[in-house]
């Protein structure tokens, strides 16, 4: 959230899911958000606390009943809606990333105004309707897209500690949120997965122009994956929309398939190599603007610590480019190898 | 529109533009739609008729005052406000392909429910909200997806082309409409360009599994181009979701640029070689699954007679591929080379 905004106070609704693969969204706003969570609603897991998960730094009880509502994954579970029902009545806030929107629900919307509370629906995109226009970047901005080999690999995660590295090194930066995990972290950007297919280019355009009033090195958080069956066309948005200088990628050591997906469908799809992605993303980035891969991101978290630095060591070799975790090792090496390539560009 | 449906008289708003390339959507209409169109609005026109552009068979006057509309582009132009509107009050329904929907419009609504007039937006989106999830196309099915070099190149019209190809040898084949003409000319489909961005690829998927209720060849309408600044999101969500066994690549000899883009927004942008075209089109389909260009459709109307002859052989040499005009030299030729390498990939 802005600073200028009212500091909120969350309570985290993640019922059956904290911890999970599922709840991402829930620690990415525990994890980075400027705002205290003070509780988490997961009545498989009452009793226990975030700091078991996330480190003592962000200690807050795991409790069974009665919450404010952040949701995530799309629709309102049916099993969160008496949840959010008696958030409302008990005078909460609720804030949601569902694509269904809480404000729009009948129920939700008279409750809440018989309780005088809001809903916020940090997925509703706005109502600009305008495609991309081929905007040059300012002099002196460096874009930078964060791609991933899947969905839910990081992506957000590596944008985020790369702006952190770069401000620690005295510049201005600014990181684009385009999910509503961002959003909820940041108190801007649009969640690009809503915008209507048309717009999406120009909306990711859009973004990177507000972006370039903020700071000159940009991390944009990119989404999904140029080969995901079911989520490719809003990758492909955000890289000819944000036309990036460069692109980090970031890619999971260990993970097989695409992240839920041949779970929940039971198809099957191809897995391209950490090579074939590099050389699928520039190909398409270079269709609009020129662009590369400048650097890879690898979340090394199904590793050991000697499994992972070994890791690191063998893709550096294979690809030629700068490689780290920069979430497990810190961000500062991979982003000072990325700005001495950038700068070497020019 | 469906035989099933009540036939419907169209008069087709095209203020200044009737003849021009923005009045794709008209032509279309006027050329493909089962339903008759008895005159056409553009008052820079009038006293001309449709025959001077599109033969005999499309006899209609030009007529300068009053009308249905059937507005293209994107929002409601203001000087179509007044006519629209007086269309209303005089009784005739309102069809539209905007993405500014008219039955929304307050003035609109209103003035369609005092007089009693029906008004359809055919760009307005499904209330589906579904990923896709990796369907496999049914036994026997063949799955094409006609994909462009640009857009508004003539991808919609050969669809049609090669399926009435199908029909005459014989076979059962159906065409899939993703944008407004052609849901106006066959009564079904969805607009994917309007879709949100999430759901695009599971709406094609759903598009295609209708589709095959319809017939075993299924001609896939495609929408802009894998490397349009603007709209390129839009073109692999139907890439990724219909999984085409085949695309077929339509491409204009002589055409310079992105159809309007490069002059609507000053901005430049590459343009791909027919050959990267080829390659990038094939390298991000086989992403999701197994794909190729199968055959290339020429839009030769920048060239004289012998010269688009001596340009389809040229491409053919270039490519090794099936190819030909099949709107001007008629689509059997490239249907039965297409079917025949279709059938030896068995």
């Amino acid at each position: 959230m802005e600073a200028a905004e009212t500091r909120r106070r969350y309570v985290v609704l993640a019922e059956g899911e904290f911890g999970e693969p599922g709840s991402k969204t829930a620690m990415g706003v525990i994890k980075y958000g400027h705002d205290p969570v003070v509780a988490v609603i997961d009545s498989t897991r009452a009793g226990r606390d975030v700091s078991e998960w996330l480190g003592l730094e962000h200690a807050a009880p795991v409790v069974g009943t009665l919450a404010e509502a952040l949701p995530q994954g799309g629709k309102i579970p049916p099993d969160w809606r008496s949840i959010i029902a008696e958030a409302i009545v008990n005078g909460l806030d609720v804030v949601s990333g569902l694509h269904e929107f809480v404000s729009d629900d009948p129920e939700f919307a008279s409750l809440a105004a018989a309780h005088g509370v809001e809903l916020i629906d940090h997925r509703r995109p706005p109502e600009r309707h305008e495609v991309a226009m081929g905007r040059r970047h300012a002099p002196g901005k460096h874009v930078i897209l964060v791609v991933g080999t899947d969905c839910a690999i990081g992506k957000m995660t590596v944008a985020l500690e790369l702006r952190r590295a770069a401000q620690e090194a005295g510049l201005s930066a600014a990181f684009v949120p385009t999910g509503q995990t961002g959003i909820m972290i940041e108190g801007w950007g649009v969640s690009v997965d809503r915008v209507i297919s048309d717009f999406i280019n120009g909306t990711a355009e859009w973004l990177v122009e507000q972006a370039e009033e903020m700071g000159d090195w940009i991390f944009v958080e990119g989404q999904g994956s140029i080969d995901h069956p079911a989520y490719s066309a809003v990758t492909l948005g955000l890289v000819h929309g944000t036309t990036p200088q460069a692109m980090v990628l970031v890619h999971q050591p260990g993970r097989n398939g695409h992240f839920g997906w041949e779970r929940a469908t039971g198809a099957t799809a191809p897995t391209l190599s950490l090579a074939d992605n590099i050389r699928l993303y520039e190909a398409v980035a270079n269709a609009v603007a020129p662009s590369r891969v400048a650097a890879v991101a690898l979340n090394t978290s199904l590793l050991e610590e000697e499994a992972a630095q070994t890791e690191i060591a063998r893709v550096a070799a294979e690809t030629g480019l700068p490689v780290d975790d920069p979430y497990r090792f810190g961000p500062q090496r991979l982003f000072a190898q990325l700005r001495a390539s950038l700068e070497e560009d020019g």
